[in-house]
């Protein structure tokens, strides 16, 4: 029998409760490491048999990409909605009506609350560019169940979401390949 | 019916040769994600076969964190050698020569080069705090083969580091929640 610190009961010391916070996490900035680091925690949580969806916003529905290979063989849902652009986009009305359709998605997911980590990649381009209204992004984050974790990737995280999130982290490009030696995108490494 | 990427061409179109570049990675700076965007690295290179081997400087050796469980169900060597302390050890002796003694593994690893990535998770620390001298890791990574990614995580990551690196992202802490708000760590997200 275990002697408990509060004075003579022969009980064991109950275990506290995992109590988890859901974070809204965002990873913005210039730099190179924001989805990067949002499929480090896809690893980890995995790893911790946590329930898991990642919604990509800009890249290409179809799109084969290391996350996507590996995704699939580890039966974690990656859903991809858009066509690859942005503001360079040729098709302006195309390419915001897949990011809103791509939300909505985003949102039932959210709100229903059945995973523990749910993953928007890239949405803050959808946020910048007036697609998605930020009010709406951040009154669903809001309404979400206490539990669930989301992460949010992507440059121009607009202010009210930085407001509404918990841990927002600025990735910062201190020395890139690219620029400096002319070096291409390294397959692995970077997709 | 799998629709192709370029839709109904009958010929295939020749592909470039895919040409590494082994690149020298470095996360570093205040902020969270440094170890996580290399695991994310990771998540995408496992999803591409590649051959990944991690070292962890500092963390417990037998740590069982997210990382960890996700890496054995992978298959993927994650060697920690560490007693969980820097500059707070009570046996600074022991601790320092815990990271010289991985620091040796990481370096026969580097030079034999038989894997696609090697990652230092947290190996600056023993950079800054002396027990590695910078001039044996920098020539370690210029001797290393060519087609090797080493990726170097943490925070005080010393300028030759940084010189001799391909990319370097610093971390930049926005908000936090532990900070404004009180709330733990939390399982699956951060360890």
């Amino acid at each position: 029998m275990t002697q408990t610190k509060n004075g003579g009961s022969s009980r064991p010391i109950p275990r506290r409760p995992r109590v988890r916070h859901g974070l809204v996490i965002v990873n913005t900035g210039e730099g190179k490491g924001k989805t990067t680091a949002a499929l480090g925690v896809i690893f980890r949580a995995w790893g911790r048999d946590f329930q898991i969806r990642m919604f990509q916003f800009i890249k290409h529905t179809g799109a084969r990409f290391g996350e996507q290979r590996a995704a699939q063989k580890l039966n974690i849902p990656i859903e991809s909605l858009g066509d690859g652009f942005t503001w360079l986009s040729k098709d302006m009305d195309r390419t915001e009506a897949l990011a809103v359709e791509q939300w909505h998605r985003c949102k039932d997911a959210i709100l229903e609350g059945k995973e523990d980590i749910i993953v928007l990649d890239e949405f803050t381009y959808a946020l910048h560019y007036g697609w998605v209204p930020v009010v709406d992004a951040v009154d669903t984050l809001q309404r979400r169940p206490d539990d669930l974790h989301v992460i949010i990737t992507g440059r121009y995280a607009p202010q009210e979401l930085i407001d509404c999130a918990d841990l927002v982290t600025e990735m910062k490009l201190i020395k890139h390949p690219y620029e400096e030696k002319g070096i291409r995108a390294q397959q692995g490494i970077e997709f």
